[in-house]
């Protein structure tokens, strides 16, 4: 049986822009000799739909896309082309099976489903029964699980649908099975989301799930940025042994071929298609999710165009790189808006990053701003010019600089803070933190000097090696004396980050620890990190949650994300600390850049 | 039996301060003779704790506050205190049985959980068994449910335990109860958010539950403002005929005490206090709604004061208003920001509207800002001051100068959007969306307007009355001139609202059917809605979920605001529409005042 995995680029609620895409995909497959089509969970209306499955003319809408398909895929088979297909392969391209994940609605009740067409026909359904509901998952807000395995008999074959979650759960899916009788090849459709390292994860379940069933697997992901969330693709097939044989193009469209034998030795998988490239290590999918995440946000929401503060540090530099790498360089417009703080170093360093990437430069310097604001403060007596407040003003004059060019040319703005700032609040709201994409907020700093040195890398520039050649190769993506200066706001004469912040390697880890996985202060001393910091750090984590629920939406590439991930209340006395619990101090709403 | 509902404000994570409340009202109902005293669903960590409860610490450090008040209420039955309430009731304090909701965490699994604490041991423990996970309500991601029943016999009476959602489901109920034997009466411990006429559906259940079972219901309800969510309390008594023989205050903490006895016609109610005042209409209810809810978000984040802009217009007069009720008229700065473009008669407005209420003044007049900013900005050649980007730049100008002022003298901001304008996007991002706190978010202009002219009326002012008195009585607090006024956003020369919505009235209807009911286009064309306004007010609303997303929490006074409520992608392809389907044009970030 030869089957074609349908790895496609959807858009939540593009319903006739999806079908078409699967079209296009399904006439590829039948070319090439397909018996059997799969398309990812829900691809019909895109992954996540949220709330949109409570508008009862979205579902219809998405029955009847579904239906089209499947009208299409008839009339295609008897076509011209169908025919020629059949000629060329011997096969009857009527003959060819759909698999398509839609929401289905079923006497009032939601299912989160695939169909089985056949010759144009719906001729079964199978409905996802495990359903999600932690994480960044609210699958139970919306469906109802389904209780029915759903098997199908095709050229000589017993092929299984499941859905993403179903295959998660070892036990539950044995016991499902039980007493299904064989199963060949396990078809699972997928919408799962990109986090570091999760294809590891993804290769031992399909491959338990091949191992339970002594059966190959078909694992269809979907590929695409969508909101917070990245799916990063890599459908695989793997043999009954649970060995991967074959994988699709990560963060990329794919339509993944081979050809499924059972025999007396198992199920066995030949590929079609020679491999593809997989991204070497987490730097660079890391990379690559940031990149396709921020195409798909911008594209998807209609711009074609970002811009940018661009300030001489590593942030807004490994910003703008990957924005010139998702929409093109020239589409990327950086804007320097020195003050009196900046030294003259960082306002070089700032067009130096601009010119080696080929974005575009705007300088506007704040002080005719910032002085005219000031004066208009001192109408409140206790306003003054050397404390937090000022430092955020600045802060915000960048932000509204930015807004309001954005909105005179139509151009999205990106922001550029990353997660160990994000996390402490080391920011300022309505000021580096207004933007409408927030690329690296779930990227830690120490994250981000890996990002730079890779791209580096990628431009071709060794680190010490000549510099700039006249046909620009060698050049580097992020100047090396913007990798190397100490992290600063220059908000103030002589300010560090670091007279604010634990070192950034420390603060990472007391991230990783406190806001990934949920430990506890003393789980966290425990581990050797010093006990001042932790208890500092979290102090400023737990304080910070009102400023990023204003934060715009940002790529998604850790197991816990700030977003639908990390779901805390603002208002919230609760703190861990190594002694016993004690009522926290009230914050104050400084938005400050140091806390 | 005697019981008492301690209905009180609880704090998320304020395990000691929740727990001292708990201490203060066990301690007036021994004294006042009860035999069973109850507490609101998870009264002991405050509702919902949210992915708090996801740190084990925070799981531990609730298990040991509900062990620490289970300890101190045995030692206060033992004091002079518990004796002494013994020998002037004739009840051992010993006997009394406390009901108290808690996180409980066995071999593994989280449940919510009500403790049954008797002479200081945790006797017996139900789970909650129907978990909520839609509307506002996450349950499932935390939670698993009960299996078991849980009946007491207290006092001659059989007592059962169910929380909150538990007895939503009639059918469910009676199944769940069926072979549990007798039941005299019903305690169902809750934490149930506020809805404009929520009180009328929870009678009715209540109502029910007590049919059902011939038994008396006791509902005690969580008071307080958490977030966006305000638990209304308003915790009642039923007999066993289903009529509410007594209900505790709204908005506000209460112990609600009377006696329950079993007879041969039924069980009765007996009250033990006078009645209390309850809204008399669902403009009250808003109001009180919104006077707890803005309190209780500033006092719990550590805020007594607050700011905000005064415009001369309706939406910040009445924010103004609510403040001033919530904290004290001396704690709500005003501030005025004219431009050219205001109006004398605005002007003169804003300065009435918080002398009315006898709120502090600062005028900064914006101009001395806006020019130079406007200059700056000519770097980029497109750079007008014609269009929206010129109208948000004084609209971001006065949100900057707020978010100053806050930072220097930490006040809280709050914004003065109401819901029609919030719907529509009629805002400029990081300028009147800037602030901590949207205090009427969930407010049509519509009762927007009600609201004013119900403060006018508790204000002892009758329209078209004799104005201002030497005492101050019959003062407006929200003057008719600016109730009077035509809406107008003044930034640019002659603007009205009207030239870029929908009249209020039209606006407003389709609002409710499309945001809250998830009405179609077609559905409210055909409740007799012009298909024109229709088509562009839900465009309007689909376009800007991105600026509601980065928008400040605010009170929920209907059944769907813009929240956890009402989850939908930012990136959305999907418009419903009259005629067909189509593909939505891709919107702009425009982020204006008017569409």
């Amino acid at each position: 049986m030869r089957i074609a995995l349908g790895q496609f680029n959807a858009t939540v609620g593009d319903l006739a822009g999806n079908v078409e895409k699967m079209k296009q995909m399904w006439a590829r497959a039948v070319e090439a000799g397909a018996d059997l089509v799969a398309f990812p969970e829900l691809a019909i209306c895109g992954y996540p739909p949220e709330d949109l499955v409570y508008k009862k003319q979205f579902v219809k809408d998405n029955r009847a896309a579904l239906e089209e398909l499947a009208a299409w895929v008839e009339g295609a088979a008897r076509s011209d082309r169908g025919r020629a297909a059949r000629d060329t392969q011997g096969r009857d391209a009527l003959a060819t099976t759909l698999v398509v994940g839609f929401v289905e609605c079923s006497e009032g009740n939601l299912y989160n489903s695939a169909a089985v067409i056949q010759a144009g026909r719906i001729v079964d359904i199978y409905r996802k029964t495990l359903l999600p509901n932690t994480s960044v998952f609210d699958e139970q807000r919306y469906f109802k699980p389904g209780a029915r395995p759903v098997i199908i008999d095709m050229a000589g074959l017993r092929v299984a649908l499941t859905i993403c979650q179903d295959i998660w759960d070892d036990q539950w899916l044995a016991s499902f099975f039980a007493g299904a009788g064989r199963i060949d090849l396990m078809v699972n459709i997928s919408a799962s989301p990109f986090h570091v390292n999760k294809i590891y994860q993804r290769h031992e379940v399909v491959g338990d799930c091949a191992q339970i069933f002594r059966c190959a697997v078909a694992y269809c992901n979907l590929v695409g940025g969508q909101d917070e969330l990245v799916f990063d693709g890599r459908s695989l097939l793997t043999d009954s042994m649970g060995r991967v044989v074959t994988q699709a193009k990560a963060f990329d469209e794919d339509l993944l071929l081979a050809d499924i034998e059972a025999g007396e030795a198992g199920v066995h998988v030949r590929p079609l298609q020679p491999p593809v490239g997989q991204p070497k290590d987490e730097v660079e999918e890391v990379y690559q999710a940031l990149v396709l995440g921020t195409r798909d946000y911008a594209l998807k929401n209609g711009f074609q165009q970002v811009l940018l503060g661009i300030s001489g540090g590593i942030d807004s530099a490994v910003t703008a790189a990957i924005a010139a790498a998702a929409l093109g360089p020239q589409n990327v417009i950086c804007v320097t808006m020195p003050s009196r703080f900046n030294s003259p170093g960082t306002i070089a360093d700032a067009k130096l990053a601009a010119d080696n990437l080929g974005c575009p430069l705007l300088t506007i310097p704040i002080e005719p701003i910032l002085k005219p604001f000031n004066e208009s403060l001192k109408a409140e007596p206790r306003w003054n010019d050397r404390g937090l407040a000022y430092e955020n003003l600045q802060a915000r004059i960048r932000g509204m600089i930015l807004m309001s060019l954005s909105n005179q040319i139509g151009a999205l703005v990106l922001t550029t803070g990353n997660k160990s700032e994000v996390s402490v609040g080391y920011s300022t709201l309505y000021g580096d933190t207004a933007g409408g994409f927030s690329v690296i907020k779930d990227v830690l700093k120490t994250m981000v000097y890996r990002l730079a040195e890779y791209m580096n890398e990628l431009a071709g520039h060794r680190p010490g090696g000549a510099g700039l050649r006249p046909d620009g190769a060698g050049r580097e993506a992020i100047p090396v004396s913007v990798i190397q200066r100490v992290p600063t706001a220059e908000l103030r004469p002589n300010q560090r980050d670091r007279d604010s912040l634990p070192e950034y390697d420390v603060l990472d880890r007391i991230i990783m620890g406190y806001v990934e996985q949920d430990q506890s202060a003393r789980d966290l001393v425990e581990s050797g990190l010093p006990a001042g910091e932790v208890e500092r750090v979290i102090r400023m984590i737990d304080r910070n949650e009102y400023k990023r629920r204003q934060s715009p939406p940002g790529v998604r590439i850790t197991a816990k994300a700030f977003g639908k991930d990390r779901r805390l209340p603002i208002t919230n006395h609760y703190t861990t600390t190594i002694r016993k619990p004690e009522i926290r101090n009230p914050k104050s709403e400084t938005n400050s850049k140091h806390e």
